[in-house]
């Protein structure tokens, strides 16, 4: 049996946003943590096909048609037949926070047997602050029962406001092509239950599958690139948001976690249709990961928007020469901004942090 | 029942280093464990004092006395009446790895009921390789069951020499004083089944309650300072380590890890004794986290030994403002290195490493 809390955090706050190709049936599983929230589905691939809802859920829904109307020439930059196209749902909501999952993720069970309630945990965190410059050994110092521990300066345990929280996966591991070709039968079955802020400086790689954030604090960094139909690349969508994220996360003094929740992933995407969306990013991300690290924004990027259309550039001066196609991608990402502020005119103010705390 | 290995791992090659100031019965309950082992004993205070240690163990024990004849007037750089002593077990072992633990620290039991051979876990740390680069969401990718996940750069998966392996407590947890004054009733319950590398550029609080290391890596880095009978300042020697230790595996790209496994911390030490101890220490790592962050070392530092007297020099540059403690710790980190190298001849040579490894 299920447990939910009796009045949902943040109902009127977050929006869940699903990418998908086909009906919505994984979402009887989460019934009962989902259903009080307002749905926003970002149907990917042939806009004539209908997808299916179950009853009694709140949603929107938008095909490439509506993406089209909406964005106009500026929908070039929303990828096509690529869940990355889930994205266009972060610019379109009106809502502080979006949790995003995907169609094939379950809800998993916590070691006790009890239903996890994924949702409620990526609100937990993203409502308590992140400590990114100091590691702290017991984790996450701001849970019952821990604590920071001796040696941890008292000035940095005030923490971070939270921009983003990074869940887990239980089953099917997130694992790219020539991993899952290696190891077609490895299944995640460890449960490590702990919640950890990446510390300042350090890059991950983020996991769309399963993830949530603070849409006013970072959400025009969470851009998940051209991809799919008509690029070169594919599956490196959400890595390539964390890396522009974290990047800026850092420089604006904002904090991210991984771990808990889990969910239940369950089945594992085709080793080689994956190997072919991949191998070019593969490759390229040995000089993206370099240029990542290098990245300095300078002072006067105050603004999720101005430290991304500062990354575009960079982008261009420095990857261009990689593959013509970061230079596709960095026109892109501005055309991105300019749509999220023409979406969200209000936004890019309320983006703008308190005097100082740009790094 | 104790769980043992047919052959206990490493078994020639590692000592066991426990400082004490009395009868080490706790050591029955590492029987199992340890007793294929040698021990390294050093008392702490009256060196008049007998140590009782429970029969069949293979020990060597040293006190005051032993450590004045053996370091001459060098024997300044190790504190008294501090469980600080101990690092001088880490400079007469002749092993490649040490492990150091606290005598009121006893054997835990993991989440099924079964007894942790915390020594093995510390060993298996050690053996395999440090990921320090780049984050990997599903913590340590060489556990089983484990990986590198989608997005980790290929050519980062290689690792690099594991020099720390910090282990954690369950039961009482290793707060400073004032959060032992206001949270007394708190225990740590929480198994956190996970290992993980500590970040390049992240520093750490590095507790020396339950700690392994490789001595030939790191070993020089080891200092626990000057701590206890005549000095301004007590339990700061493990952080002072850490944070020397760290900064010092970054530059010669060596890795840290912490996490598992967990030893039964049985008593919290006076909280009232302990602020006495610690309220200059509170008040300056305010001071030396900036410090270490921004301690850069030259290239030329190729060994562990160039590196500690390097620091030295930048700690009197710039912390001996902020007492004049500082200025007596540098000139002690230099004797530790001149009494390390007396006792450890071939130290210096074996400590350089391969060219190219320093960044």
């Amino acid at each position: 049996m299920a447990t939910v809390s009796p009045t949902p955090l943040l109902k009127d706050e977050l929006d869940i946003v699903i990418p998908t190709i086909r009906n919505l049936d994984f979402l009887e599983m989460w019934r009962p943590f989902f259903q009080p929230y307002h749905l926003i589905i970002v149907q990917d691939g042939d806009p004539s096909k209908v997808i299916k809802v179950p009853e009694g859920f709140d949603y929107e829904l938008y095909n490439r048609n509506d993406i089209n109307r909406i964005l106009g020439p500026k929908a070039s930059c929303i990828s096509f037949k690529d869940s990355a196209c889930r994205c266009f749902g972060y610019m379109v909501s009106k809502k502080k926070y979006i949790y995003t999952i995907d169609d094939d993720c379950f809800v998993a069970k916590d070691p006790s047997g009890k239903d996890i309630n994924a949702l409620e945990q990526h609100i937990k965190n993203l409502l308590c602050p992140s400590t990114p410059f100091f590691f702290n050994t017991l984790y996450d110092p701001y849970r019952d029962g821990a604590d920071f521990v001796r040696g941890y300066p008292f000035s940095l345990r005030e923490g971070v406001p939270t921009a983003v929280s990074h869940g887990l996966w239980l089953n099917i591991p997130d694992y790219d092509a020539p991993t899952q070709l290696v190891k077609p039968l490895e299944r995640n079955t460890r449960y490590v239950d702990a919640i950890m802020s990446i510390p300042k400086g350090t890059l991950f790689p983020m996991c769309g599958m399963n993830l949530a954030f603070n849409r006013e604090l970072i959400g025009p960094a969470m851009y998940f690139g051209l991809m799919g139909d008509g690029q070169p690349i594919g599956r490196y969508d959400d890595m390539w948001a964390g890396w522009c994220t974290k990047v800026i996360c850092d420089h604006l003094g904002l904090g991210v976690k991984t771990g808990l929740p889990y969910i239940w992933h369950s089945k594992a995407s085709n080793p080689f249709v994956n190997l072919k969306k991949e191998y070019k990013g593969i490759y390229w991300q040995e000089e993206l990961i370099p240029f990542f690290q290098s990245v300095t924004l300078p002072k006067d990027c105050t603004t999720v928007q101005k430290c991304y259309i500062e990354i575009s550039k960079q982008v261009k001066a420095k990857l261009g020469k990689v593959d013509d196609y970061f230079n596709k991608l960095a026109d892109a990402m501005v055309t991105w901004i300019e749509a999220w502020d023409e979406l969200n005119p209000s936004g890019a103010k309320s983006a703008e942090l308190p005097n100082g705390a740009a790094k």
